[in-house]
């Protein structure tokens, strides 16, 4: 190599005969001490957060931890595993399935609700009407609003958790304000698109200061363990080369309140 | 489809209008209340985990989070990433990455640790000679017994804590045993060769119940976090199409004790 | 790096400014004369093919080069297309596929009528006792005969006509009568498992030389056009995030002999 | 799944018992009678090329096939292989750092052609003159025009052969003209930027009637049997966890007039 320049640099994880130390946090005490959303946090954001901001980066990937055998990403796992692929082929098939209409909405999302907050903020208007705007605008030009409306659930059990547990870490801010904006537009125009996961996972990780492009990281790192338990599922209970209907499937698992 | 049979059946999330549950569990009621390492030890398992368990859990977790920017999981995110790939298309190099020789470790030591325990229990010997003679028969096989020794660190900063939280938990059987013994017949016969981390790994998770086929999942589970980090810095730091010295890099982030 | 060692060495392709050579072969030079089959041949082996065995390498890859919308390959780059992934994404899904049940029997296929060739004339026994023998060990040991037998196909159009080019190209070796072999013994036995794309290509790949590990390589070769053009009809006529019946479809384009 | 709107359709490959059709055409009869190249055509266009056409695809292919240890596809396949990883895996790297800034060209550079030919048409105005514009304009943006330049070659030995195999297969259009404009265009006002194999790959399958958004996967056909031997190459002669140099290699394979 050309050393002319001299060597690269990286501040993520420094390496040391004996130690490892992640953004300058030794790991082994870290180990232990700290749960694995506070080290998500860290290895991003490059500091440890408080307690209660750490529970709430448990709950955001707790969260998005499996969504059933319906979603594509657990149908490419389990497509590969059928093959007879390795449990890190079907995992990386999985994430490939990770895109602007599954997972992807959260840095979509993430980003429009900034450019609602942006214009309430510049033109000292209020956030319902900037939000009214700004959906109207994307309703002519064919966007669509990310990170409202789902498929099955009309009111999602996860959406009002992760607001509570933000707004008792103290994270409420422009983006989840605008995101409760669009919300009641969306409501008082009688479209039935209540705030998803997806949407509120990007107004809280917002308005924690994560950047839009590194937002579908946090699905891709909470679901891997869903994708696993897929393949692992696939592998255990069907034969290979098996037709996997994306629908016809039912759950079989323990009942509510085991 | 065919559906003289029926639907195929899942066992491992129900969703319902308004209802998302893992392994039985309301994810709403999981979010904020238990961590993210147990969440991963439900989905893969069935139930939840004590709280003694959930910390060794989010231990094993971070403790493989990153390893600095050699290892060829970072290179393959950082090459896919310097090319103009996306953050999942990196991400993916970077699971395909993680093979018998970097993180597979883990699934080969646990097999290898699970012989030696098992024919201590069937020949009642003692286990330091088992061990001995097994891996004497591994060297004339040309086998290497994974999950020992490493290239940097004489004395593994995350193996005495895993092993410590492990015990402190009340998970110490016939792996950990194992992998003690294996430790002690290579110190006795002057290699230097302590348990690394996937060694640690191997070893409690084997005797938390857990598969070997499964282990190599769990550090995919922990190491997404860190390709993420890695693909985002090169975005961040580096001009596409660089050449990736994998070795002639420096450390510049944050110092120790900050 | 250590130079200590000096540089690594590789014997593909040669790069220097205004010259790249392939094998000792100058690109442009192949460029218009040779066509894509002998040029595979040309990279994996180190030399060109004559020009039948050329006939023979695009025929081969002719062969491979789609089978529908069944198979899991297209199956996984639709879904990763349908999610709004890449048509590189969707490619490398596909690929990951490709594994021992799906594009895998070549190589195993190769590896089995390997054994059968070598014990016949090991033994300088007749070849379809010696075939026979074999086949009931497999039999035995719960090992299926990989390249025979199909779902769909009962006199696979593929097979035949691979073998006839083979022999007109001078190809015809202890693989590709190990195959005839196999095909006589299921024959006579009653069971329909006449040889398949799979065994024809891995008997014919043998014969000429190739090694069984390489084999799988030439499906993923053929076949990437194939999941190309899945990938690309899947965005052109599908909305996104749809649920892919993997059998409830039809053809509807050009009809036989257009 | 619902049937109420029925079975989903595909055009592009027909199964039947004992029938394979690709776009109509029986693969028995195109196996031996067209290349690898026409039948990428056909199953693309939904038609076979004439012959001047068929071996300008070849051609097309071939010139793309490999480009030598650098390339970063190249060194992704490597990594994984050294890793332990599968051939599949290893291939899929590769084709995951096939991107914007490797291999991508083809697309943008086709993309941006068109903008120049449709300007002279629209405008009736001198392609040179309309060219010598639109390159200010994305100075002016700060865009690059793709296809142009190279690291190496200052006169692509692939780039002339690929419009002289172009011009005698009758293809010469708006496209290779906006091309041949553009090169003109630099090299009068200094710059060195000669058409690269890219850029003529691009104006040469525009000119051909491909839309841009396929042409990546040219590059992705053509390249994988190039994955595939740097994959085997590596798992061959090198041992593994190697730390794989970008730069420091050397050919050491057969000498030019091989």
């Amino acid at each position: 190599m050309n050393n002319a320049q001299g060597p690269w640099k990286t501040a993520i994880t420094q390496i040391e005969p004996n130690h490892v130390r992640v953004r300058g946090h030794d790991i082994g005490q870290l180990m232990g001490s700290v749960g694995f959303g506070a080290a998500v946090y860290l290895i991003l954001r490059g500091e440890l957060p408080d307690e209660k901001t750490a529970r709430l980066m448990d709950a955001i990937l707790v969260s998005s931890i499996d969504h059933g055998a319906t979603p594509p990403s657990a149908l490419a796992a389990r497509t590969v595993t059928s093959t007879g692929g390795s449990l890190g082929s079907a995992v990386a098939a999985g994430i490939l399935a990770i895109n602007r209409y599954h997972g992807g909405a959260i840095e979509q999302c993430a980003t429009q609700l900034g450019h609602i907050a942006r214009r309430c903020e510049d033109a000292s208007a209020a956030l319902d009407v900037v939000a009214e705007a700004i959906l109207d605008e994307m309703k002519q030009a064919g966007t669509r609003m990310a990170g409202f409306g789902h498929r099955v659930h009309t009111s999602d059990p996860r959406t009002l958790q992760l607001f509570e547990l933000a707004v008792d870490a103290g994270v409420d801010g422009p983006h989840m304000n605008a995101a409760r904006a669009v919300e009641r537009v969306f409501a008082a125009s009688g479209r039935k698109l209540p705030m998803n996961v997806d949407g509120a996972i990007a107004a809280v990780l917002a308005d924690l200061g994560f950047e839009p492009t590194s937002m579908n990281g946090f699905f891709m790192i909470a679901r891997v363990p869903g994708l696993i338990a897929h393949a692992l599922e696939e592998r255990e209970r069907e034969k290979p080369m098996r037709r996997i209907d994306p629908e016809n499937h039912e759950y079989d698992g323990p009942r509510q309140g085991h």
